[in-house]
């Protein structure tokens, strides 16, 4: 499994309409949350081994409306989870 | 309660028009200042303690008309205010 | 309860120090990874509701050694965690 | 009267220190909270009209220990605080 | 008497414009001049000790045509005016 | 297999040793050149499947003597390589 | 031979077509990957030592349709290609 | 004799056609490059020491169809040239 | 005669100590403000037109103690000084 | 023959040292200026068609003595020096 977070500045008041559709149209997403700072929204997504995270970031997650620019964070190994 | 700063950036020549809107209808607002630097207004904000601050600042803040971008700083403790 | 995200640069070399000391140190810690881009690791944590983040972030993380730098994001709200 | 916030970088570990120190010793101080994001602090002072802002940054605020960069911000007008 | 500096970002080729209007209709100005870096214009304004500073920027400043964006640097002290 | 690229800003005239030490002692390594802008290396690395890139990066690479800094840019996909 | 490494930010939704058509029509590429961080791609180009790489850059890569900005790195020396 | 660089970033593939123009237009020009990095192009200029620099840079180069944005640098001496 | 102005970063808490020497042993200077924003002071000079502003900036101002950086921008027409 | 750019940001009060010192020992230079903004100087080389310029930048630039920081800008045709 990959895990990816992606920072989402969406179009001004449309942060909201953005994570609600990622949750109901995008599987692959574990969680989505409203920021402090710069990006309106943070998401983390689990990804198969087997999955095109660039074909997934701009294909499924860019081509949404309301969506302004995104940033790709590719986290590489989990400590701590027992 | 909860307490951030909120920073805007305004369409040329509308901070003032902004900062009037934000003080007649947003009650959550404390104070606003027009500033130097970057951004025009900063702004504090007290919320509920069950408020959702996300979306208070992406539905009721950015979609106001003449706000072209927005920073939001958490403030997590008040010193000396006695 | 509270969540924040927490961004580290590291001295060079010292990541995964730092990482595996956060996870057998700091019991509000959920998950931490290295990461792509200019930080070395971004961990969740979950506070209580009642907790201090500024003083957790400058006295319980800041002060471990081989770290150069934080940068905090506070997450609002949870959305689609069903 | 003129209101200036000033955000304050702190050595690693030492913002509450720097925070505790500015409300016992500063007394133009108004109110002071630790923050998300790059800095560590933002505090908001009240000086006299007739005080000069830049003495009090660089001679009374930088001058303590512990703070390895600052950043002022002037506030022009406060908009609602009826 | 309060100084601040404005710099101004002009649309491509409308800075003398600017600079000419600028001098013709703000009568706090003092000196303007177009620079090098990234800036077009740096002006120097002399307000009144009672002038909204915030104001007379969004105000008077970024209502002109031609401009894109503004930097307003509050100046606090003059040393050596002799 | 997976593909990273990481950039290397080394100490001052130290980037060719640090080029030659990575070609003879990371096996990893598929290519290293010198580039102009603001860092001194680029380099390309494959890793197996299952090696972790965080640790990769910040424990065999940025623990070699002459480097300042690094930034790792993970590639998600090969095109054209036919 | 010259080589160079070309950055793309690509309109939202439209880097994988962008690359498509880079490894359909331009025969100079080598390779080229989707990324993380705030590039969408990242490809390398194999050119003549005769060929102009500011020509080929702005007339041949810029001219595409869905790229809204470039940034080239020339790579001056390969090490440890045998 | 007053010495200047320009750097331009042009519309996307159109720094030929501006450098084209810069030669055939401006006959203050020394010399023009494209580059790598951020800008497309760096020219030189030799202005004489009673020639407006400002006027020259915004009234006679970024008034040029295809330019983007702007960032002049002044050389003040030169050494070497014998 | 030549316009600059120089934006100083000094130590901290040394920016009126600097201020100060400015004022008494540089005869070039016009004027020296403390400013809000990331630089301590902003100062104006008038040279002569042969006198040389790169030496005068690096042998003249950056010498003296207590001043961590310095930004130079030179004015190249001053409008409406009548 | 290759034309590469290279700013310098020199340790404060040392540039003119080393803009003297380059032009007495690189004979590849062909002119430096210093320069406003915030790089001390710029200087132009120009470099056989087989030399290599990383090795020219990092062994034979970086390591002279006062240079802080290198920016190289590699220019790819000249136009209109007929």
């Amino acid at each position: 499994m990959q895990t990816i977070f992606v920072q989402f500045k969406c179009r001004p008041g449309r942060a909201y309409e953005v994570a609600d559709r990622l949750v109901q149209e995008v599987e692959e997403i574990s969680e989505v949350y409203s920021t402090s700072g710069h990006y309106d929204l943070i998401a983390k997504f689990y990804l198969a081994d087997d999955q095109d995270i660039g074909h997934f970031v701009t294909e499924r997650l860019q081509t949404a409306d309301g969506i302004a620019d995104t940033f790709t964070t590719v986290a590489f190994k989990a400590f701590g989870q027992g």
